[in-house]
């Protein structure tokens, strides 16, 4: 029998009160602004933090090949918040008792199969600070690949479709601009990083 | 009289029903996935999303000075959701009937002073897709600064306290780190522009 992914699909979108919501909460913030001011600030949070007090983790992966160009590697996915595939770095909400660290190992691993190892880890920053409370670390992981190593298995839960796919450094930012031009969504923050790595490599400054 | 800003304070954080709040709700998903299953997704959005479809811009300024070294332009400033002064690029909605260009413009006018000219749009970008519906699109603007040229008058309305910092771009990433250990939280698309800078600056790769 042949099992060929459907092509995801919203059916409904309603609206649902705080109460009713398992993994999200609206808060309203009272808060005294630099003049003394009382003022209002509404904000949406995350219920799933756990006592590491940061949300998630995301995945700046280098591929290292004794002969292909140094590339990243990103994930392809359904995200239903904005009824798109979207192209983001690996990534993942860090599970209650584990490290930044760890967690960054085990999303690699499980999202994309490779093995990595941790090179550098941020400070905790706040992923849309005027809106959400979400906050994140970003994880820089080397992987480094010998000739003919073949592309390793990646280890998905039931109902998780994530397909991977290698890019080079030197073309990461090109080639999310034609991810837009064929439908997908781009994320911010692996934008971001593109969008630097491509200041820093073409301009005159 | 002397005006010295207060320190901003929150005063209370409550639970908000979707029904109370006037820019932001929560709504429920219900989506087929790629076996076909039902299921949910809980999601937050803003209500003030304009006909451009796009939320918001944010500005990566490049700042060119005859004798000084190429910079960029980061705003501090107090932000409730993460009860944290915030290092962000300069940044805002767009107004109804905006292009993002002309959001750019006037945002980076308005809270820094700077006059720029657009290098590069990027496309529409999602800023947190697994949690949010939140999109935006970034604007790299050069400012050419002459010799002597005074730091321009910020245009900020009542009630707004940001202040502006001009860093030089090979000390970024530097710069980041140490506002986390002084405090500050540092947004994390900013902060993934910094790392691929840094990353194609400094890396063997």
């Amino acid at each position: 029998m042949s099992s060929d992914p459907l092509e995801p699909e919203i059916t409904a979108v309603t609206t649902l009160g705080s109460g009713e919501a398992k993994w999200v909460q609206l808060q309203k913030i009272d808060w005294k602004d630099q003049t003394g001011k009382a003022r209002i600030w509404e904000v949406a949070s995350r219920k799933t933090r756990g006592s590491s007090g940061v949300d998630a983790v995301a995945i700046a992966p280098i591929i290292i090949h004794p002969s292909r160009p140094t590339s990243t590697l990103v994930v392809l996915q359904f995200r239903p918040p904005v009824a798109a595939n979207c192209v983001e770095f690996p990534a993942g909400l860090i599970d209650e008792g584990e490290t930044p660290e760890q967690a960054a190992i085990r999303e690699l691993r499980e999202e994309t199969g490779y093995e990595g190892k941790v090179v550098s880890i941020s400070p905790t920053i706040v992923s849309d600070p005027g809106f959400t409370t979400a906050n994140m670390q970003l994880v820089v992981m080397e992987v480094n690949l010998k000739e003919g190593d073949k592309e390793p298995e990646q280890q998905l839960d039931d109902g998780e479709f994530i397909q991977r796919v290698v890019v080079p450094l030197d073309e990461l930012l090109e080639k999310l601009d034609n991810y837009t031009r064929d439908g997908y969504a781009v994320d911010a923050r692996l934008y971001h990083w593109a969008a630097g790595l491509d200041a820093a490599r073409k301009r005159k400054w």
